[in-house]
């Protein structure tokens, strides 16, 4: 399945793996990249010694890395330090990416820009952004409002009056085949897959987290802020995170002032259970598209199976 | 383009027309079924005399009429009196559909149901629903949180496992052929289309607000309860409705106490406001896919851009 996402980075599938912090580190990556896809490190919060660790598991296989865009701005050599790791590409997302536009391209990796709306979407064209991510609400972990499948076609739209050369994913709600045909047929040139790649075997997740997100349906994920209110993270009022809604996040889901005035007990608590695995309390962070996913299987499975089901799709149609 | 659906009801194009309350009366059910869909009258809240008025417009043309779900309960004789109009099918959306299934079928009619969660999918594939229309958080007017792109291939799966013969439609997003080739790839047997139809010569609507409108970007339309509060409709607190976000919206959104506290005055303004079509107060009941709309043409020359857009995007896949 040949797109113009494929021909850019030179893989075989069009298939970027999301860079979830935490969740995927070099193995994930790098077992994504070697299957066909991009595989992208989690850099998420900036963790550099982590980050480090992760690009050596990694060793030469082509890779990139994400980020928090807002973290940036308080970790001024981070990027930098990153860079000269020589990734193939650096994702940004939540927040404006236009100070970091140069730094990366001049160290000659790909711009790959996510984005929750039509505005910022502008935005990222107008930068010079490789690739525009378009990330629907169903996505697991951060975003915002808008839903993939009428805001892909939207900023295609906007792509194609613009700056035709800027390609396009779609992110959010997409756990096979069926989704990637869907993504393609509303003119993107490919997908990033968030949900599906975290319950594989090289994620750094436990496996009591994996057992509750594979037993749940997609009924059962949320938007909410308490996930950010628990550990304490700053993060911008226009965002919230899209986890399994357990009886944490029910008892406080509404309450998050109530929830602040009791840190950082409940941190500590969210923060234990999150390492012994206790799903009453922490808990998976996922995508409404695990009600896709039954099994957690490693990451070259993953990715064979989503490439043969979207053949098998797009002959049907 | 041939479906389960166009077969099931003998039409030439798998989109059924939504039934939006207001909006869609005779004029644009009559002319969505003569073009080749299946065309539903808006029974919503179910005022008699105006649905008999909307069957006499669409002459003998084969209709449906949808309903808001628990609006029956309140109207005991409304549903047999419009079953003997004769439609081709009864759409329930918001509310349990079990009372009503065996009058409908017995009357001749298909049941339509309209669910928002899996949960709702399975209890209406569970009391014999004919169609399961999967409606995400994107489409217009009332609704819930899951998005159309996750929730159409899960219930897929239900019924797969389950009813093989229940027929599936997505709802929610689609205003163009990507969304009807995307539907169909994500496992459904067609669409049901709101919004492009609400932006079509025959749809009952102000220009005022039309041209507000086709003006909006899918960011500009947003989930709120204001739209039912200032209307003073009792709707179930889970459900609520998109509408484009306008000085209202913006000055009321989150103070929805409040202005239930002013009521019935500014009842009276919102309805003046429908009536002159004053958009700073009343708003467009339309979804995030407003976004991909730029003109208002008649539902048939819709129907016809619709298909021949799908075609064209399938033969590139």
């Amino acid at each position: 399945m040949r797109t113009r996402l494929t021909e850019h980075l030179n893989i075989n599938y069009p298939v970027i793996q999301a860079p979830m912090a935490f969740a995927a580190g070099g193995a994930l990556a790098s077992a994504v990249s070697r299957a066909g896809g991009l595989g992208l490190i989690g850099g998420g919060y900036g963790d550099e010694n982590w980050i480090d660790e992760q690009f050596t598991i990694a060793r030469e296989t082509k890779i990139g890395c994400g980020f928090i865009t807002w973290v940036l701005r308080e970790k001024p050599d981070l990027l930098q330090s990153v860079l000269s790791r020589r990734p193939a590409a650096i994702f940004l997302s939540f927040g404006d990416p236009a100070p970091y536009a140069d730094i990366i391209h001049a160290a000659g990796a790909l711009l790959i820009c996510q984005v929750q709306t039509l505005k910022d979407a502008k935005h990222a064209i107008g930068i010079g952004a490789d690739i525009v991510v378009a990330q629907g609400s169903e996505a697991g972990g951060h975003g915002e409002g808008r839903s993939t499948l009428p805001l892909v076609p939207e900023i295609a739209d906007e792509i194609a009056r613009t700056t035709p050369n800027t390609l396009l994913c779609a992110a959010g709600g997409i756990a096979d085949g069926r989704g990637i045909v869907a993504a393609l047929a509303l003119g993107a040139d490919g997908v990033v897959i968030g949900t599906r790649f975290w319950a594989s075997s090289e994620a750094i997740v436990h496996p009591n987290f994996l057992a509750q997100a594979v037993r749940a349906t997609g009924d059962e994920t949320i938007r909410t802020q308490i996930a950010d209110v628990v550990r304490g993270l700053d993060w911008p009022e226009r965002y919230n995170c899209r986890v399994v809604r357990n009886a944490f996040i029910r008892r406080w889901n509404g309450a998050e002032n109530q929830l602040s005035s009791e840190l950082p007990e409940q941190t500590k608590l969210w923060h234990q259970s999150q390492e012994s695995g206790d799903t009453n309390i922490a808990t998976a962070i996922v995508g409404e598209a695990i009600g896709l996913i039954n099994d957690v299987p490693d990451a070259a499975s993953i990715l064979n199976s989503l490439m043969t089901r979207a053949e098998s799709v797009r002959t049907l149609l």
